[in-house]
């Protein structure tokens, strides 16, 4: 059984690294703090006795060696980059969990046949260099090592470069070789867990996620001497297909999605009409079919809108299908689960995450603890030892089962 | 009859001051552009024999003696400071045209019993320094003369230190003479003339404003892993009522007036549901009760928005009530339009001028020119030469009736 006050202690002593006023994190990817979050993180990797492997996104791997030589590592992990108003909890959790897990066989003396690794993945959230997800990404084949590198920060300074900067762009070739299993514990970021008073959920896949702007193009004139009849108004158009766009989810709870959450008017003076407004439409859902009928009905509201005078752009930034992860792996979870009598429910992660990408390429599933009221993203975000412990255990067993011991 | 080309040439010569690449005027006020303007202008004004006199607050007022010492001045006037991507005639135009009125009567040697006084008034656009039509509020009572020297622009430079740097810092009192009446020529900035194909319109008046913020609060969350049911969306709520709110006008054609012109999310996030949306209100109409009737519209909106979860915020940022402009000014303006056949309605101002303040002390009317599509406050703002010459021609009128001649 996993030590919840020892996991707790890591996770406020990893906390320390980039504290902000208001009790949460800031330790933007391949900055210094990330890179003394690593190095911390990767100490106690090593208390443990585990090699260390850095590949060339500067992924991190730290290996359990297992009874047998030459079988494929089973596998969990996380990321330890955060938002820039970030908590302790998101991503920090699945690399701590793993650790958790390596203490554990270690005080046992738990020996298992395949070797275990835990994993940092490099830049996960995006906040500093997109794209999100990114050593996840690389890992999985689904974005090149050149793109990855290439990619550069407001101030034009490159994951490349920040790499070698902070000691951490490494010689491995990402991937390439068989994974077993991967598993990630992660807080749920939403608020289901929470509200229904439940310790852990099952993770079965995640949602579809369909991403366009809008650009709503009128005429701009000034608000004191232009009759109604004469306007057009670019937000008039703007809030009457956001009304319409924000049901297109109302029947289809509770897995379908839609947001818009950003908004930018032009010129944004209060005594002119608007003659431009732009915005996004964020589109999830757990079924691609279901999904792609949000699309029609979606593109349908812009047809209908149109009129004389309005002109109405659709912009299509990304489409990520619905993630199924691997039955075999969520039947381990749910095993494990099950055998800790915990509370559960089976649910679909709202959210990307690294595991999401891992899917592709490796059998994976994804342990999901509450946080308190669903708040991620934020300095506050919040979650309760205990939780974060059976989290922890689930995933010990279900990585045990894996490996075999 | 005043000369339409000699009027565009001083118009185009002024452009030639700060002009922009699209065509427009760059001449914020009190810039080094605002000075070289006003120097300019001051030129031709001694070019014509005329007086200058500046107040202490930076106007400027050229004066063409009249046969009869120790009469009031008959005044017109307007801006030359711009918007920063402001047009050739906004302001502009009814400071040349009575630059022409001036020419006019010099040309044909014609004496007037009552002195003449064209003014330049200070900061009128309030894109550099807020608040808006400076001088004129200054002149009129309407602000002190020390609020007016402290507004500071947004690095923190003030209208004190600005009107001293370029030599504007006038010793005259602001006001406190009689002015017998004010006439200010002005383009439309509206559609209505153009669309009706008329050279000029006699202005009776000024819709009446009221300015609001409102802060809708809910609660911002992960837009992939909250449910629709859990969501407290600032931006649904502000889209419902901004729909309902751009409505409030439809009944009052053609002098009511409802413009949403800005709206700012938080946190303006993609893939995050808006947690708090502010945007303006601004409610016009040239009737008291009517104005006061939309307002008790638009705030009972908010009541019956407000739902558990979500908070309603109102501000009233300012309340500017109708004007009505002196009747036999506005006689002065029909007689001289009536007696040139030209063909003209009689309209409000969607706008506020200096003409608005200025009607609180003195009396006051308006002459309106068509502007080209109805659009101002934009580089491509244009109008066309014959209908300057008309507008320049009934002030003429006007002023000599007024006068004395
Ligand atoms: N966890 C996370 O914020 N992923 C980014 C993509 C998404 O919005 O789901
Ligand atoms: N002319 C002008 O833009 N005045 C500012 C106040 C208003 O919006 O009417």
């Amino acid at each position: 059984k996993v030590t919840g006050s020892r996991l707790w202690q890591s996770l406020m002593d990893l906390a320390k690294v980039g504290a902000t006023p208001l009790g949460g994190n800031c330790r933007l990817a391949l900055t210094d703090e990330d890179k003394a979050g690593r190095d911390l993180v990767i100490s106690w990797f090593r208390d443990e006795g585990m090699s260390i492997r850095i590949d060339q996104i500067g992924n991190i791997f730290a290996r359990r060696e297992g009874r047998q030589t030459d079988l494929a590592p089973v596998m969990c992990g996380s990321h330890i980059d955060t938002q820039p108003t970030g908590g302790r909890f998101d991503g920090n959790y699945g690399v701590l969990a793993g650790l958790e897990v390596i203490r554990t066989l270690n005080e046992h003396k738990i020996e298992t046949d395949h070797p275990i690794d835990v994993a940092i993945w490099t830049n996960e959230e995006g906040s500093r260099f997109v794209p999100v997800m990114m050593g996840s990404g690389v890992f999985s084949n689904t974005l090149t090592l050149e793109e990855a590198l290439s990619a550069q920060d407001k101030a034009g300074i490159s994951v490349r470069d920040e790499l070698k900067r902070i000691g951490y762009a490494g010689t491995e070739t990402v991937g390439g070789y068989d994974v077993k299993a991967y598993f990630e514990a992660h807080i749920e970021q939403g608020p289901v867990l929470d509200t229904e008073n439940l310790p852990v959920g099952v993770v079965s896949g995640a949602l579809g996620l369909y991403w366009y702007d809008v650009i709503v193009t009128g005429q701009e004139c000034h608000a004191g001497p232009s009759p109604m009849s004469y306007r057009r108004d670019a937000l008039k158009t703007s809030s009457q297909l956001i009304n319409r766009i924000l049901t297109i989810a109302d029947s289809r709870q509770p897995d379908g999605r839609v947001t818009v959450g950003e908004l930018d008017m032009h010129p944004n003076s209060r005594n002119v009409v608007p003659g431009r407004v732009k915005f996004s439409v964020d589109l999830r859902h757990s079924d691609k079919a279901e999904l792609d009928k949000m699309h029609d009905e979606f593109t349908a509201l812009l047809q209908a809108e149109k009129k004389e005078g309005i002109e109405i752009e659709l912009k299509v930034v990304q489409k990520m299908p619905p993630t199924h992860f691997n039955k075999d792996c969520i039947n381990r979870v749910r095993d494990a689960v099950n055998a800790l009598k915990l509370p559960h429910i089976e649910m679909i992660s709202g959210a990307g995450h690294d595991a999401v990408y891992l899917s592709r390429t490796i059998p994976t599933a994804m342990i999901f603890v509450p946080c308190i009221g669903g708040i991620s993203h934020n300095e506050i975000e919040d979650a309760r030892p205990d939780e974060l412990e059976a989290g922890a255990h689930v995933l010990l067993n279900a990585m045990l089962a894996e490996a075999g011991s």
